[in-house]
C-alpha cells in the first residue's frame, strides 16, 4: 500500500514545513493557530474537489443526517480506505465522528508525550469535512480531540443559516 | 478513484502555498529557487520512506541499471499507477525516464501559457526519485523537463563519488 503512504508521508512533510516556517516568521502565541488555519484551510478545498469527485454520480441527499452517513462512509472510505466506527448526533445539529484507527495518526508513536502533538496532524482533516459538507451546502464547524491514539473524534457543528 | 485524487490535491495545494508563502517572504530573484528548493527536499524525503517500504522484501539488485528499471516499474506504479514509458542510458550514468502522461500534470490545462508553470510542479517528483535513489546507496542530480504537455521527462546523472 505504497500509494496511502504517498499521502501520508507528503502530508507529514507539509504538517512539519508550515509549523517551522510559521515559527521561523512569528514567535508569538499566534503562530500555532496560523499554522492550524493554514492546514485547516488546505484541507477545505481539498475536501471541495474530492467530495465533487466522490458525488457526481449520486443522487441527491434526503437530510442532514444522510449527508452525514455519507461522509462517514463513502467519502472516508475513499480518503483513508476505512469508515468512521461511529457517528452520534444530538438531532439538533451537531455530530461527533469517532475513528478508532486514524490513519494520519498510525505514524505517531502513542507514547504520552506525542499527545499534544497530535492536533497538528488533524487539522487538514478538519478541513477535509468542512469543505465538503460546505460543497453539499451545508455550513459547519469542525475541530478534532484525540484521547487515546491513534484514535480520534471530530465533532462537526452545522451552522444554522 | 478518490484516493489518488487526494495526493494530487494535496499536492497542487501544497506547490500554491510554498510559491504564495515564498513571493511574500522575498522579492528577489532567489524566491523561485528556494520554492523549487523546499518541494525538492519534502520529495526527496517522502521518497526515502517510500522506497524503504516497497524494497523491503526485494533482493539485492544486480547494478545500476536494474535499480532504474525498478524505479520506472515497482517504484513509479506504487506512486502514479502506471510505469515509465521509456527508459534511456548512454551507460555512462545519464539515464532519462518519460512518462507520456505524468499524473502531477494532468491536472493542468495544456495550453501553452501553462508550460512555464510546470516545473513548480515537477519539483516534488525530481525528489522523490533522488531520495529513492540515495536510499539505494546511488547519489544522484535530477532535473525534470515538459515539452508538450502532460508528457514529461526526467533526467538523471548518477553522482560517482
Amino acid at each position: 500500500m505504497a500509494d496511502d503512504a504517498l499521502f501520508e508521508f507528503l502530508h507529514m512533510e507539509m504538517v512539519a514545513h508550515i509549523y517551522k516556517e510559521q515559527a521561523s516568521r512569528a514567535e508569538t502565541e499566534q503562530e500555532r493557530t496560523t499554522s492550524v488555519s493554514i492546514l485547516e484551510g488546505m484541507g477545505f478545498r481539498v475536501g471541495q474537489g474530492l467530495i465533487e469527485r466522490i458525488t457526481k454520480d449520486t443522487p441527491g441527499f434526503k437530510d442532514d443526517l444522510d449527508v452525514m452517513k455519507f461522509i462517514c462512509k463513502d467519502f472516508w472510505i475513499s480518503m483513508f480506505r476505512k469508515q468512521i466506527d461511529n457517528l452520534r448526533t444530538n438531532h439538533q445539529g451537531t455530530y461527533v465522528l469517532q475513528d478508532n484507527k486514524f490513519a494520519l495518526l498510525t505514524q505517531l508513536s502513542n507514547g504520552k508525550q506525542y499527545m499534544e502533538e497530535a492536533p497538528k496532524y488533524l487539522a487538514f482533516s478538519c478541513g477535509l469535512v468542512r469543505g465538503a459538507l460546505c460543497n453539499l451546502g451545508m455550513d459547519s464547524v469542525v475541530t478534532a480531540e484525540v484521547s487515546t491514539m491513534p484514535s480520534c473524534k471530530f465533532q462537526v457543528v452545522i451552522q444554522k443559516t
